[in-house]
């Protein structure tokens, strides 16, 4: 392999898919898609998806998803798991001895909450590392809501979940993304003066949205959520507040 | 008009473009294009090219975008000014009397530092709206670099140039993405411990790239961004700044 090429595909719609990255999936030798177990199989159908609407001709290899080692602490948990992912990589790589490029969709954006470009620094000899911007959860976010990302020349502070109930509100912050929440974290807020926007499955055909104050919305959202949660057997979700000027 | 659509056609690629905005663009019934005078010709041109890759048969209007009335102070002046624009996408639809959508190609996502959404906020009768996410150069720039947007389980600040000379390093921010800076504001900070990740015309066959310890590559970009934008006669750019862990 010479080259490793990071296709974003955006958040779960094909049409979220990008021109240039049609045209990778095209010229790409080998694709890689990662098989993630029963629950998530809406996924791997989509990547399907995405290259049987390129009219890529490419090899496609699956390689089975690692479990975590909950045994370890948390960092070490994530080393070696990314260890081992690269491991699988290179098995079905050398496996399908590619003559050209090999293309990853990852979801989303690559460089946002993604670890493959970190898994792809563990490869060795280490491939030549192209990467395609994607639709992200925040963009499909915002869209959904027709709202702007930000104020008027304001900041935003991209965030997790974790760390939303760690460190609460961020000092001085006006806008707030949250990715990566399992728990609802705006839960833990003091909801005065905040505004919530809402979304999860973004970009699918499950697509739920809601917004509102946070002390009216905060609440219903918690139910939405457990509900659609229960009803799939998993859920993605994201969300903006802002602080009422 | 019934439906105004916003399509972020991303930062300069044509390859940009996503599947779902080039069907939006097939089937809108009007195209506005801003005119925007001398020197951003390169861009206009883009926009064209945009709509006849998409094989659009829509018609296309083309307005002048107003100047800004530099006597009044920064807030009125930026009011009066969407004011105009949105006056002149009224005069130009009704005078093409579209049947069906109206779309807009907007540069990168509507959502991020972009006042489509507020200049439609203004149309009355007010009209239904639908935001196509497109790629940002914030993504344009982590994708040019194959870098990360965050560190694991980190925060990104997300700002603007006058931000960053007005109010410093935001406290407590480990990396800091600046967009709408005309004056290269990280020679401001203290530059110990600070890389910088800089990319200008990303996407676009101009790109330029440069990365380094602030101390050692910022004094390099700033002397790279007056060569080019003298020589182009203007320039976009953005950087990524993040502290050393
Ligand atoms: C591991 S991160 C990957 C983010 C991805 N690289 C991107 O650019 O959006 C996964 C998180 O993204 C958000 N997310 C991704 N897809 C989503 C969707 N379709 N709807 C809502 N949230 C989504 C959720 O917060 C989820 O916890
Ligand atoms: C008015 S904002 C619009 C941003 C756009 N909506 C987006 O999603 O990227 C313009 C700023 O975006 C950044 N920008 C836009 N296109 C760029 C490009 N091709 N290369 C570098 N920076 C760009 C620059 O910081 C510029 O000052």
């Amino acid at each position: 392999m010479t080259e490793l090429w990071l296709i974003g595909i955006g958040t779960g719609s094909p049409g979220h898919v990008t021109l240039e990255g049609q045209q990778a999936l095209r010229e790409a030798d080998l694709i890689l898609i990662p098989r993630k177990g029963p629950g998530k199989d809406d996924l791997a159908h989509l990547r399907h998806a995405i290259i049987s609407q390129a009219g890529a001709t490419a090899n496609v290899a699956e390689f089975d998803m690692p479990v975590r080692d909950e045994s370890l602490p948390y960092q070490q948990r994530v080393a070696a798991w990314h260890d081992e992912i690269a491991r699988r990589w290179k098995v079905a790589i050398e496996r399908a001895a590619p003559q050209g490029p090999v293309a990853l969709l990852v979801w989303g954006d690559p460089g946002l909450y993604d670890s493959t470009l970190r898994i792809a620094g563990r490869l060795s000899p280490a491939p030549k590392i192209r990467v395609l911007p994607g639709v992200t959860a925040l963009q499909a976010l915002t869209a959904a809501h027709a709202i702007p990302f930000n104020t008027v020349n304001g900041a935003v502070t991209v965030t997790t979940g974790r760390r939303l109930r760690d460190f609460g509100w961020p000092e001085g912050a006006e806008t707030l993304v949250v990715m990566l929440d399992g728990e609802c974290s705006f839960s833990t807020l003091g909801p005065e003066g905040l505004h919530i926007w809402w979304g999860a499955f973004l970009g699918m055909p499950e697509q739920l949205l809601d917004h509102g104050p946070l002390s009216e919305a905060g609440p219903r959202i918690q139910r939405t959520r457990a509900e659609a949660r229960l009803q799939h057997g998993w859920i993605m979700d994201t969300y903006l507040l802002r602080r009422a000027p």
